[in-house]
């Protein structure tokens, strides 16, 4: 069996955003040499997000949008309790629980066994800082 | 180690519907010939799910329902700027978040290890057309 | 290939709960040896989650009153569907999508390959009874 490990780091420059990180995991693949297995994107914090869909802008606005009105931004310690240890980021922690930390996609004859949409986003909810996602890909 | 991998074909007549796919899946892992090892099946369309709950069509009606109210159907291209992009089917891709791209089943002596009401679903949210899911099982 | 498998049960005393499972993960990953490799843990039931964010008191009492807000408790056949079957428990099969079922977890030189503040959780949603919960680990 073989393993392969590495990290990305990301410093989105705003509280919020969506990154395309399909090509980076699509490298880490074919230097992992694995052709048949399996492949693990998690994010390694827990105010960000792993997860895969469309790669249409218009999506990501509706997406931002949406999370907003789920779990609005709200410094304050009355609206969000972990606002009280001296945080803002209360929102955060529960949009990431809606679009998920990780992501797992199978691994044939070498390529991400995706269907025709399927790419690979790193979302963020508390930006401005570097933060870290994880790839693991286990196999033959 | 040994890997497996096949797609499931569906074509749901309406546009949101459930299905209980753990019979194929179970017919799957037998043909693997895996005892021990993990079972991935994912949806390869953005506007579809695959989740592990009840088979209760109470459960499902209640799920179609609370979707709703939480990404409600709606082509317009103010509610989903998605839809401007030609398609109306903004409120699926959000939908699908809230169920989930894929699950991982252990696998154990050969079977799906599940507890006592654990069935595996296809959740479509944008049919009527052909879809598939992806069954990857890797193990010994 | 090495594989491991071990349930873990839980009795909430209450109806919500959460519960840092990370130290008996960590002593599981320990028993089985494996160095390099995928860790899953999964909820064997389908009113309850395993989630992976951060052992902050204020944030889990956020995570209750906001899945209270999107997925009501309420007996009434009515308002869930599920409850006609004699249930009560409608709410929870929906927070428990929320929060999700399981998480994969890398295994790196023995170790669970976690963020700074990464930590498992079990959440329960309808508590008050024996659950178990599934940590299944491959590698070497």
């Amino acid at each position: 069996m073989k393993s392969y490990r590495k990290e990305l780091w990301f410093e989105i420059p705003s509280r919020r955003g969506f990154v395309n990180i399909t090509p980076e995991v699509g490298r880490c693949l074919a230097e992992s040499g694995v052709q048949e297995g399996m492949l693990l994107v998690n994010a390694m914090h827990i105010t960000a997000s792993v997860f895969i869909n469309d790669d249409e802008s218009g999506l990501h606005e509706d997406y931002k949008r949406w999370l907003e009105k789920l779990a609005p931004f709200d410094p304050s310690p009355e609206t969000y309790h972990h606002n009280r240890s001296g945080e803002d980021n209360g929102d955060a922690h529960l949009k990431r629980q809606v679009m998920g930390r990780e992501v797992v996609v199978a691994v044939t004859d070498g390529r991400l066994d995706f269907g025709p949409w399927e790419q690979i986003f790193y979302g963020e909810f508390d930006g401005k800082r570097p933060k870290r996602v994880l790839i693991k890909i286990i196999g033959e």
